[in-house]
């Protein structure tokens, strides 16, 4: 089973190809058990990858106003070892920031070993919203295309896993969703005439969402896109692809853990002869 | 006129053949005396660069130890701009360098739109003294090149000119300049019975600059190797080359002034109807 779509390198994107909608068959509450059960094994997984101090993990979410990067983050939040685990968004670059190259910002907030980090938003802003609104002429926003997979291959060469989700919604789902931030009292302040703007760009962000998953999609940074529309689904799909993507390091793992206990109990025991 | 020897991209780089002590048959008196009026026009040119904010400038310098690098900084400082100029030393890194990939910290403190940054040592340690000493395998920092490659491109597609320079010393001026540490009183503090270990290594480190040199010359990031026995005359090398290499953008940076001043003209006025 794999509930995220993984975009294998070299193949083109549509994303009209992919259902937001998509549920395996799945009722919402076999997803929600089924959910638990592998936040548990990611809780562990984590604990092992933390404590081992050998990978560092980036988690890239990226998704359309309304997609559930937040959700997503809180999802992740609730299951994760909260010690090694830090969220960067990623907002309107400052000042200082537009004075450096575009991955300056990126690059300081990159995970320690034993580290996680979640992306909300990401580089990806800078061929995404850069790109719809030619913030930048399209000579500069062209070659970032490049430059971010030697970016990510430095951090895959230390040692990094990276997972990348585009967080994937219909058309109609994200009308519901703004219009519950007008409806509902407690959504309001998420409510942003910006948002309704934006759609009128959904096409444009298509094409370039689809460009940049068929560009960037390798084999030590895969993008995965995930259904979306329905919250707990995107939970799974989550889920899943992390447990999946961790597991095979387990073992590696569990012997550096192994190697540490042995050193520090054979210091004890020479510390307890030189007592005796 | 070239004072310093530029690699061009693709050759290979023998440092035998570069003699340390030249001096293009000049005096040290008329060597100073160019390197002031080069130093001038450096003084200007920097000062163009600063307020126009369109360029950042990075200037990386190597060498072995006594090669002279505190002397070059204190030689730029002096005639720099101390306001858009800094200095970022690389000394052996800490541990939470050492959890992020080996460009983290050196891309941290590249320098902003009209700042000039002065690396003394850089991430070429990272092919240079971890090589030589086998700080990692091979295996890990045979890639570095390619990744060195990758970033400096990264930032000259964002604007930064960057300047490498190789202070080059003999074996025999090295050993005076070490003989005269332990000699005099003055220069005692920088005493250090590593240095004398690392000679040990002179053959290594030559194989190692070779290597970088060579795979790291590019248009948009050359290296120079500096002739640095006679420290006057490496002053008067990198003063040349830096006069050289910022003189083009000139005329672009006047261009920006200008577009400011009359930009700030016009608003006065509009300023000054608005109160009549």
């Amino acid at each position: 089973m794999a509930f995220a779509k993984k975009i294998e390198p070299g193949t083109a994107v549509r994303l009209a190809e992919i259902d937001p909608a998509y549920d395996a068959g799945l009722s919402k509450d076999d997803g929600e058990k089924l959910t638990k059960d592998l936040a548990k094994r990611l809780d562990e997984l984590d604990d092992l990858h933390y404590e081992a101090g050998m990978n560092s993990v980036l988690i890239v979410l990226q998704g359309r106003d309304t997609s559930g990067k937040d959700g997503t983050i809180r999802f992740l939040l609730s299951s994760l070892n909260a010690q090694g685990c830090r969220v960067a968004p990623f907002k309107v670059p400052t000042p200082i920031e537009l004075a450096h190259d575009f991955l300056w910002r990126v690059h300081a907030v990159t995970p320690p070993k034993g580290g996680m980090t979640i992306f909300n938003r990401s580089h990806y802003e800078d061929v995404l919203v850069v790109r719809v609104h030619s913030l930048v002429p399209e000579a500069v926003w062209r070659p970032r295309y490049e430059h971010i997979d030697a970016f990510e291959r430095l951090l895959a060469d230390s040692g990094t896993i990276i997972l990348k989700f585009m967080l994937h919604i219909s058309k109609e789902e994200q009308e519901r969703r703004l219009l519950d931030r007008e409806n509902e009292v407690q959504k309001a302040w998420k409510l942003n005439v910006g948002d309704w703007k934006e759609r009128a760009y959904w096409d444009d962000y298509t094409a370039a969402y689809e460009e940049a998953l068929s560009r960037c999609s390798t084999a030590r940074a895969p993008w995965y896109v995930v259904p979306a529309d329905k919250k707990w689904f995107r939970n799974l799909a989550i889920a899943e692809t992390l447990v999946n993507t961790l597991e095979p390091y387990r073992k590696a793992w569990l012997e550096r853990l192994e190697g540490i206990g042995e050193a520090a109990k054979a210091e004890l025991e020479e510390f307890r002869r030189s007592q005796a």
